[in-house]
C-alpha cells in the first residue's frame, strides 16, 4: 500500500494520505471489512508521523469510510457511507489537537497524558447501583426538567461537602453544571467581552485557552511555580492591564501537579483586593485531597472567588455533573444563561450523584482513589529519577506529574512513545499559545503499565547524564 | 398576616411582600414548620395577581427561607438559611416569566400551559429498563467522555430514523446536542454576531427568543398562519432587510399547533435560495408524526436547512439528548464549539436512548403517545367549541392547541385558573417581544383533567355569544 505523497504539495500531507485510502476503498482496493495497517507499520511505510496517520484514520472513520473496533484496529466499513459526496468534516486546530484523546479508535494505544482514571479504578458497583436505584425512584427523576439551579437535593448535599472544606456556601449560591467545562463557559459568556483581557495560568489548561480563544478574549500568562501562581509576574501584569479576572487552579493543577501555599494565597488575595480582580477557581481535583487545603474561596471573605468543582474527575465522565458557587446576583445571571443556551442540567444524572453524596458511597470511593493514587504516584516518582526524568515538582495528589527528560524533544519522544504503543498529550497543548515545550504531563494511574514503563525507561536518560534534578 | 403594601413605592410589590414575609420568618412571627397561606388565600388577602405572590413564594425558596413540598404547599424552613446576608438572586426578566413552569414548588396547580407530557403517559418501565441494561453494560458508558459528534452508534440510529422520514443524513452530519436548545445555542453562537438580523416566528419559541435576545442579535417576526409562515410577510422582510436565517417549526408548531403545507414548503425554499437565507428547522415534535410529513429538510437539495430534533417531549426532559444535522464544514464547527464549551454530552443518556431505539421500545411507545393524544385532542377540541372558545387552528397533531375567549383578556383568565388551580403560561410568552395577547397554549395532554375542565368551562362563552368561530 504505497502511496505517492507529494512533499511540495499546497494539500497537507494528512489529506493527501486521506485521499488515497478513501479512492482505495472507493475503488474496493480495499474490500469491505479489510484490516487496515496499523498506525505505525502505515507511518513508517509512508514516512509520515504517525499523528498524521492518526488523523488520516480518525476523518476516514468520521467520514464512515472506516470502522475502529475496540482494541483490534481499524477496518474498511461494510457498507459505504450514505452519501458519498459529503466532505469529512474539517476539523479546526482545537479539535485536531487537543480533542485527540476523546476520538474513539486509538483503543490499542495506552493514552498516559489522559485527564480521567481508568475505569477499572473507578466505583463501578456502586455507581450501577445508583443508577438502578434512581430509575426505581422517583418518576419525575426519569422524565423531568431539573429547576434552574438544580436539584435541591443535590445542592444541599454540596452545601454540607463545600462547609466541611471551610467554604460557606448556603444552597441559593450553589448552581449545577454540566461539567466544569460549562460552568466555565457560563463565565465567560456571563463577565467577559470580546477584546476583555483576563489573567490564565501558564502551563494550564487547553480547554479554558480555547474557550477563552473562541470568545475572542485577551489571554496574559502567568507561569505556575511549585508554590502556585508566580505573584511577581501577576502583579506586573496587574500593573500593566487592567485584567477583568485570574483563572487557576489550586490543587493539583492541570498539568503541573502543583498546590497554591497559604503565603501565596494570602498574597494574591491581596493583590485581587487592591486591583479589583474576581478569581475563578477551577478546584475540579478538590476531592482528591482529604480534609482541608489551601483554597482561595476558603480564605475569600468578600465574593471575589467564584469556586468551580465537579464528579467528572473522580465518579464519573459520562454524567456531566458539576457545580459553581458564586454571589446571588451573578449566580442569578449564570442560571438565566443556563436556562436559555439549553434549558438546565440532566436531574436524572444529578440524582444520581445526590445519591452516592447521600449514602456515603462516593465518599468511600473517592478515598479508595486517594490511596490508590498515592501508591502509584510514589511508585512513578521513583521511577522517574531512576529513569533519569527530571519532574518539574513532586505533587503531593491529584493525577499529574510534570516531567521531561532534558534535551529531548517532543517529537522524538512521541515517535518513541508509539513503538511502545502509548499516545502522549503534546506539552505544546498545555501552553496558553501552543508554544513547544519539553515537558510531559503524564497520568500517575497509567505509570505502571507495561507500554509506559518500556517507554518511561527508553525514554530517559542513563544517571549520569543528569544535571540538576528535579527544581 | 396583612402586610402594608405600597402601591406608590418604587419598588415592586414582590419585592415589598418578599421583604414582609422574610421579616416575619426571621422575626419568628411565622415559626420553622408553619404553613404559608395558598397563593389564592394571599394573593386575595393583599390584593395581589397571584403571579406576584407565586414569585414572592419562589424567591423566599431560593433563599432558603421557605420549603415548598410536593402536592402540600410552602413551609416555613426549620433552619435559617446558612448564609442569611445573601440576597436572594435578582430573577431576570425570562426567569420570572418563562421559567416559572420550570420551577419546584407548584406542584399543586396544574400546569395547562406547560411544554410536556404527564409522566403518567410516559415509557417509564421501558425507560428504566434500559437504563438498568446500560448499567450493567459497557463501563465506558457510566465514565467516559463522549465523542465530540456524539456516540457512533446512536447517531448510526439516528441515520436510519432520519431516512426512514426522507432526511438523507450520514452519520457524520448528525450532531448530539442536550437538548435541542443547546442545538439552538450553538448555532447562535456559531453563526450570529450580535447586531446581527434574523427571522423568527410570531407567535413562537420563547427560548429561542430568549436566547436571540441573549446574544444581541435582532429579530424580524414571521406571522404563522395555519399553514406555515406568512410568506407574504416573510417575502418583504427578505426584500427590506438582510437577514442571516429563518428559525421555524414545522410540524406543530409552538404553540399554535399548525403545520407547514407542501405549497409553502416549496415557495419558502425558493425565496430562501433568491435570498440566500438559511434555514434552521426546529423539529422537536418530529416523532409525535407517524410517516412521512411536509419538512424543508426532506425537500432541500443544496444544505440550506440545519436541521433539529430531540427527545425530550417525547421520551424524556430529563436525559437532555438530541440532535442536528447540517452540512460537514459548519458541523466541524458546531462540534468544536460543543466540546470547548463543555466537553461534549452525556455517554450514558445517549446510550440509553440508542438501546430504545435500537430495540424497538422507543418506536412502541411514541405509538401510543401519538393514539392517546390523538384521542385527548379530539375530546378537547370538541369540549372547546361546546365552552365556547375559538381555537386559532385544528392541529393534526402534537401537543398544542392555541385558543382564545374572543374579549377575556388574560389576567381575568389567570384569575379564574387559580381558582381552579390551574395554573396558565401567559400568552405573552411567546409573543417575540412580550406583547400581551388573549390566545393561550394549551396542553391537551392535561385538558381532560377536572380542573382543568371547570377552568375552560367556566371561562368559555355562552354558545350564542361566539362570533365567527374557529379560523
Amino acid at each position: 500500500m504505497p502511496f505517492p505523497l507529494d512533499r511540495q504539495s499546497p494539500t497537507p500531507l494528512v489529506q493527501q494520505l486521506t485521499d488515497h485510502l478513501q479512492a482505495w476503498i472507493e475503488h474496493q482496493r480495499l474490500r469491505p471489512g479489510a484490516r487496515l495497517p496499523s498506525i505505525r507499520t502505515l507511518a513508517r511505510e509512508q514516512s509520515v508521523s504517525a499523528s498524521c496517520v492518526i488523523e488520516a484514520y480518525d476523518r476516514l472513520v468520521a467520514g464512515g469510510w472506516l470502522e475502529a473496533r475496540h482494541g483490534t484496529g481499524f477496518f474498511v466499513a461494510e457498507c459505504k457511507p450514505a452519501s458519498v459526496h459529503d466532505d469529512p468534516p474539517a476539523w479546526g486546530e482545537a479539535v485536531d489537537g487537543s480533542w485527540r484523546q476523546f476520538r474513539e479508535g486509538h483503543d490499542d494505544l495506552l493514552k498516559l497524558g489522559c485527564g480521567w482514571l481508568p475505569n477499572s479504578w473507578r466505583a463501578d458497583a456502586e455507581l450501577a447501583q445508583a443508577i438502578r436505584q434512581v430509575s426505581r425512584g422517583n418518576p419525575q427523576d426519569l422524565f423531568d426538567y431539573c429547576p434552574p439551579l438544580g436539584l435541591a437535593s443535590l445542592r444541599q448535599q454540596l452545601h454540607k461537602r463545600l462547609a466541611a472544606v471551610g467554604i460557606a456556601a448556603s444552597p441559593e449560591r450553589i448552581l449545577t453544571t454540566q461539567g466544569a467545562s460549562h460552568g466555565l463557559d457560563l463565565l465567560v459568556r456571563t463577565l467577559l467581552q470580546p477584546g476583555d483581557t483576563v489573567l490564565v495560568e501558564n502551563p494550564g489548561y487547553y480547554n479554558l485557552y480555547n474557550l477563552l480563544r473562541q470568545h475572542q478574549v485577551n489571554m496574559l500568562p502567568v507561569p505556575r511555580t511549585a508554590d502556585g501562581p508566580d505573584l511577581a509576574e501577576l502583579e506586573r501584569l496587574l500593573g500593566e492591564h487592567r485584567p477583568r479576572c485570574f483563572f487557576t487552579n489550586s490543587l493539583y493543577q492541570n498539568p503541573t501537579g502543583t498546590s497554591l501555599t497559604p503565603k501565596v494565597a494570602y498574597r494574591l488575595l491581596e493583590l485581587a483586593r487592591e486591583h479589583d480582580l474576581r478569581i475563578i477557581e477551577d478546584d475540579i481535583y478538590a476531592d482528591f485531597q482529604e480534609g482541608p487545603a489551601t483554597r482561595l474561596a476558603t480564605l475569600d471573605s468578600e465574593q471575589r472567588v467564584i469556586y468551580l468543582a465537579s464528579f467528572s474527575k473522580t465518579l464519573s465522565s459520562s454524567l456531566r455533573v458539576a457545580y459553581l458557587v458564586a454571589d446571588p446576583a451573578l449566580l442569578a445571571r449564570l442560571a438565566e444563561l443556563k436556562m436559555v443556551s439549553g434549558i438546565g442540567t440532566s436531574r436524572f444524572a444529578e440524582q444520581v450523584v445526590g445519591h452516592m453524596l447521600a449514602n456515603g458511597s462516593y465518599r468511600k470511593s473517592v478515598q479508595r482513589l486517594r490511596v490508590r493514587l498515592g501508591q502509584h504516584r510514589a511508585k512513578l516518582l521513583g521511577q522517574l529519577e531512576r529513569y533519569g526524568w527530571e519532574v518539574f515538582c513532586e505533587p503531593h495528589g491529584g493525577m499529574f506529574v510534570w516531567a521531561r527528560v532534558p534535551g529531548r524533544d517532543v517529537a522524538s519522544l512521541e515517535q518513541l512513545a508509539l513503538h511502545d504503543s502509548v499516545l502522549l498529550t503534546p506539552g505544546s497543548a498545555f501552553d496558553y499559545q501552543g508554544a513547544s515545550s519539553e515537558w510531559l504531563r503524564i497520568n500517575v494511574a497509567y505509570g505502571q503499565d507495561s507500554r509506559a514503563q518500556a517507554f518511561l525507561q527508553q525514554a530517559g536518560l542513563p544517571r549520569e547524564s543528569v544535571g540538576t534534578g528535579s527544581l
